[in-house]
């Protein structure tokens, strides 16, 4: 079998694809109105009744058969008995008798034979009788049963993604709970032994975690749910041992960073190299190190992505490959990033053969963009102030001052 | 005093301004960082270490003198004797001697004495002994303490929106916890007769619950908390009673929706006047009728905005008058939603003196957008489907086909 490594660097796309083909569509789950906001639909919603449910008043007024009202204005009123008064909420409704009109509030039910509503601001506002200074046409200020939406009729789509419109419409409709995808969860490790937990004190050679933190955020915000395990030993029989434990049932995805490059002791590469999971170059800056599969433990497995250890070429990586791969598991309907095309400000160069990912701050006014910090997989104070990822096509060497380039928007 | 209805109707912009200044800036309170996503930084957050921390080695390779390397060349490798192991995490790196070099992986530190180093690719990887094939400059691959951010320096300031990358930042300074604007808590209330709860079965008249679990649902979706009270009983002492009792500290905001009209039966209306909140009418549609102020319960007060009962109304009114002051409350740098100018499809007519929000359908791709539904209030279905509101300018009686517009994107 040809491995990754002997076939040489995977492009940005192939390794795309080899991280999504590990997460398969996420099934369904149930859950109420309000815990449906971000969550993406899995099954088309129809009407349970008709929107709105019956033919009711816009405004709040008098219930008229519209003919009789003929040559009513402001210097001929017409004058009727109120023969009902109609709240919002009245389930009791009469017919209304020739002759007579009925009080009506907004959202009340218009009464049988009645055909249109006059507001209460072209009346008297009279009570038991009540002049009338216009001539409706017949269905002003009615809402007729079904005009927005019928009985039965698709009123949201499976792939949508739910917000407060969406669900408020569910609502209306009569659903209390809606069919969602499923999140997948991610087990999140973050190993090596220069790592201290934020709030420790640093000795020389020390650092403080971060890689497994931003992560486990980073999953969360993609909309799927993270369990972050930190500082698992720089042993591979441990390491084994912990994933073992802990990468069972209803974890769709071990996420990694760290312990997959060149060096002398890879804990991650090592554990993994030759149980389902391989290791090799994409060609790209940061993030050259990479690897994905599915690691065998024991009788079952898991899937595994690998990210490298330094905190810029993590997160791009997440960015570039688990972001996505998460989005689309979970059904949604624009798994990637917005791009835009944006003129960079200041020229940069770039190794060709490496799509370089740098960090951008994009001016929407202007439609530039300029390079925050500079090309080193360390900087996560400049990845921090950055608004975007600047793409530098993988045979780009320079890039002028003025070129446009493609830009990821990381806050949309 | 003058009161808003003898005043005439209020500006969007008005309105807007009368809600903001109920909702004063929210203080601070203190999250782990896995809390920290979408919240708002409270301080400047200073750099506890310098990032790095210390140099370190940007590859795994050899730590080594530079001038010793001079002329080294595939044809002409120098040999030296590894003196020395360094993983990442070694707390107790000795000093380089003069003529020898260090084994050293990505991260580690570098050695005192040492000024460069070469990868191991460009070496025979050896162990004990190493012939260095190539000749560094001074500083090669080496990461300078500091070239980050310096210890101290402010890394991130106040106002900033957290995700991951600020989040991986601020772990990386030392960071466990994070300063952050409270989010503020609404109670959202929804009355009416009419309502039932979704779910459960419609008699003529009524319609299912929807204002009150779309309106939390927009609370949550703009930052804040939210606690919904359905079916608050259509009485006016009852409604106070509840307000009285539900309403106490821990609640920035009261937000009711319908009962403002000039009905009958308007239950939010009658409970308020005279104690605090004002009522009248906003130059806007959907969402003409509304009121706000701080209602008085006893010796106590609480802000109240009250929302039209129509769903469209509600969440159009939502949008433009509670979302930008609950996000501004919270500290968000941007409040409102991103506003973009599209070329309408399709021409609309609308009443002068009124600005209306229709619902529309943004296609980027071609700058245009289109309308969704019509302008009638209670189609919840229409809204659903939209992702902007066309802002149609208050005097504006005709937009014709291909004219540019304001739009609200709903979506970012």
């Amino acid at each position: 079998m040809s491995t990754w490594s002997d076939a040489g660097p995977r492009t940005v796309e192939q390794h795309a694809a080899a991280v999504a083909a590990l997460l398969p569509p996420t099934g369904t789950e149930t859950v109420a109105l309000a815990d449906a906001s971000g969550r993406v639909l899995a099954e088309d919603l129809a009407a349970g009744v008709a929107l709105p449910p019956f033919d009711n008043s816009a405004m709040d007024g008098y219930a008229v058969r519209a003919a009789e009202l003929a040559g009513a204005s402001d210097a001929a009123p017409l004058e009727f008995t109120v023969a009902a008064d109609i709240p919002a909420g009245r389930t009791d409704v009469p017919a209304l008798a020739p002759g007579t009109v009925a009080r009506i509030m907004t959202g009340a039910p218009v009464p049988a034979g009645a055909d249109a509503v006059v507001p209460v601001e072209r009346t008297d506002a009279g009570v038991e009788r009540v002049r009338i200074c216009a001539a409706p046409e017949a269905g002003a200020f009615v809402r007729r049963a079904g005009e927005d939406a019928a009985a039965g009729e698709t009123v949201l789509r499976a792939g949508t993604v739910l917000a407060a419109p969406q669900i408020g419409l569910a609502a209306a409709v009569g659903r209390a709970v809606l069919p969602v995808r499923r999140r997948p969860h991610v087990l999140v490790l973050s190993t090596g032994s220069e790592l201290v937990a934020p709030g420790g004190t640093l000795r020389p050679g020390q650092i403080f975690e971060s890689n497994g933190t931003m992560l486990a955020v980073a999953v969360r915000e993609a909309g799927a749910t993270a369990e972050q395990l930190s500082f698992v030993p720089d042993d591979v029989e441990r390491f084994r041992a912990v994933l073992a434990e802990r990468a069972g049932d209803g974890v769709d995805l071990v996420l990694t960073s760290g312990g997959v490059s060149a060096g002398a002791y890879e804990v991650v590469k090592d554990a993994m190299t030759g149980h389902g999971v391989e290791f090799g170059k994409v060609a790209m800056q940061p993030g050259g190190p990479q690897g994905c599969g599915r690691l065998e433990l024991g009788g079952t497995s898991v899937a595994v992505v690998t990210l490298p250890g330094n905190p810029v070429s993590s997160q791009v990586s997440f960015e570039a490959f688990v972001r996505p791969a998460l989005r689309a598991a979970a059904g949604h309907p624009a798994p990637a990033r917005p791009v835009v095309t944006a003129r960079l400000s200041g020229g940069l160069s770039s190794p060709a053969g490496r799509r370089q990912f740098r960090r951008g701050l994009l001016d929407a006014a202007t439609g530039t963009v300029a390079e925050v910090g500079s090309a080193g997989s360390h900087l996560i104070a400049a990845l921090a102030r950055a608004d975007c990822l600047i793409d530098v096509p993988v045979d780009a060497t320079t890039v002028a001052d003025g070129e446009p380039v493609a830009v990821w928007l990381l806050d949309a």
